[in-house]
């Protein structure tokens, strides 16, 4: 039964501060919940409706599981429509290795605010074979339930780690030399540059920009050319969709 | 001043019933509402409070000047943080042809559902230097004021024209030979594959994809390829960030 307190505890997950304070995020709906079962990730609490299709017994992997019905659902959960399964489920926990990120590409994010923009770049980190994503200590959470839902299943197989970049950076300076790209309006046209398989791209604020404390660890400056003819204001892509074509082009020259 | 009768019909744009009766659709905020007075549409209403910065005189661009205090922007406005202006413009007229269309590359928009999306791909294509989107009937309204806010100016720029697909598909196949791309699991690597200056790229709509009578019309089958590693459920890309990919890539190609 989904008792009181359940729903009390549940809901408390919204906000980060209680999120981190039990290592635990919610997942709704029928195709991720699949995927955290089938992933390695503890499940605290599976609870599902007689509509749900699985069948399952409490396991290593689920410690409980709780049936109840529509309307309990509705008070746990922050869809429009809820659905017929929510899970409770444990961080999960990865190493991070400044010896892995200089022999691979990967992205970090400078204060990425919008969790539809960070669910977005999660999924397409997944798409273009990125296995370590490095977030500013100010990008939105990624256990924010709308990045849990925008990111898909993607959340379970992309590493993510918050650090503070400038200590990041330094590190990284000291221990390879791999090349660090940014986007900037004055930068080299990316389809003209050459573009390594190893390095880190950095995605910066929706607003801003990459951030002035972070521009001078910026090796190679990059920009993806416009096509607009005429006069106009400058114009900006959103980030997310600017980091897809980024990994493409660099995938498309590795590849 | 801003009467009941005014906030009433600003309200009613609301809806697209009530936009296309009126042919009038709202804008909001600094940014766009400048590049609306800019540009040669017609104004009807300009809607400001005494925080706005700009001065400007009733003219044929500009039919009635109207100021009011936070108060009553909050009573048109549906942005969180109602702006310091507003206005009521009439919709754009251009004309659609099938000659021009037969000599540049455009968009096609099969259902697509999302405003956001559409604004984001609004402002793609006027990125890439694409002058005409022709979208289904059951795209979502370019109008729709979440549309108009995610395209940002770029609305002004970019000619949306909603037809039946059937119907045009038959056109542009009875009055040019253009390719016709759309993306599909099992269509050619686009990194590989020839991509013409001039032609047509299907987008499919956000759950189904490109609609199946739609399907007989493709002549190119194309695919993003994936770098994902290992066995894993058939993921895909947002549309939008799709669509970005797909115009960065032709653009790459015919630059």
């Amino acid at each position: 039964m989904l008792s009181k307190n359940k729903i009390k505890f549940i809901n408390s997950l919204r906000l980060k501060k209680f999120r981190d304070i039990n290592s635990m995020f919610i997942a709704e709906g029928n195709k991720l919940v699949n995927e955290i079962i089938s992933s390695e990730l503890t499940i605290h609490f599976l609870i599902y409706t007689n509509k749900w299709g699985g069948h399952l017994k409490a396991s290593n992997n689920i410690k409980e599981l709780i049936e109840t019905d529509e309307t309990g659902i509705k008070k746990i959960s922050q869809l429009k429509t809820p659905p017929n399964v929510i899970a409770v489920v444990q961080f999960p926990e990865y190493s991070f290795s400044i010896s892995e990120i200089s022999s691979q590409l990967s992205l970090v994010l400078d204060d990425i605010q919008d969790p539809g923009n960070l669910g977005t770049i999660i999924r397409l980190a997944n798409w273009f074979g990125i296995e370590n994503i490095i977030c500013s200590k100010n990008t939105v959470d990624m256990f924010n339930p709308k990045v849990v839902q925008a990111s898909m299943g993607a959340l379970l197989r992309v590493k993510l780690h918050y650090l503070d970049l400038l200590n990041f950076f330094k590190d990284i300076q000291s221990n390879s030399d791999i090349p660090i790209y940014g986007t900037y309006m004055n930068g080299e046209n990316i389809y003209k540059s050459q573009l390594s398989d190893k390095g880190i791209i950095v995605m910066g604020n929706e607003g801003n920009g990459i951030s002035s404390g972070i521009e001078p660890f910026i090796t190679n400056k990059i920009a993806i050319l416009n096509f607009i003819t005429g006069q106009q204001e400058p114009e900006s892509l959103n980030v997310a969709v600017a980091t897809g074509i980024i990994l493409s082009e660099f995938k498309r020259k590795a590849n």
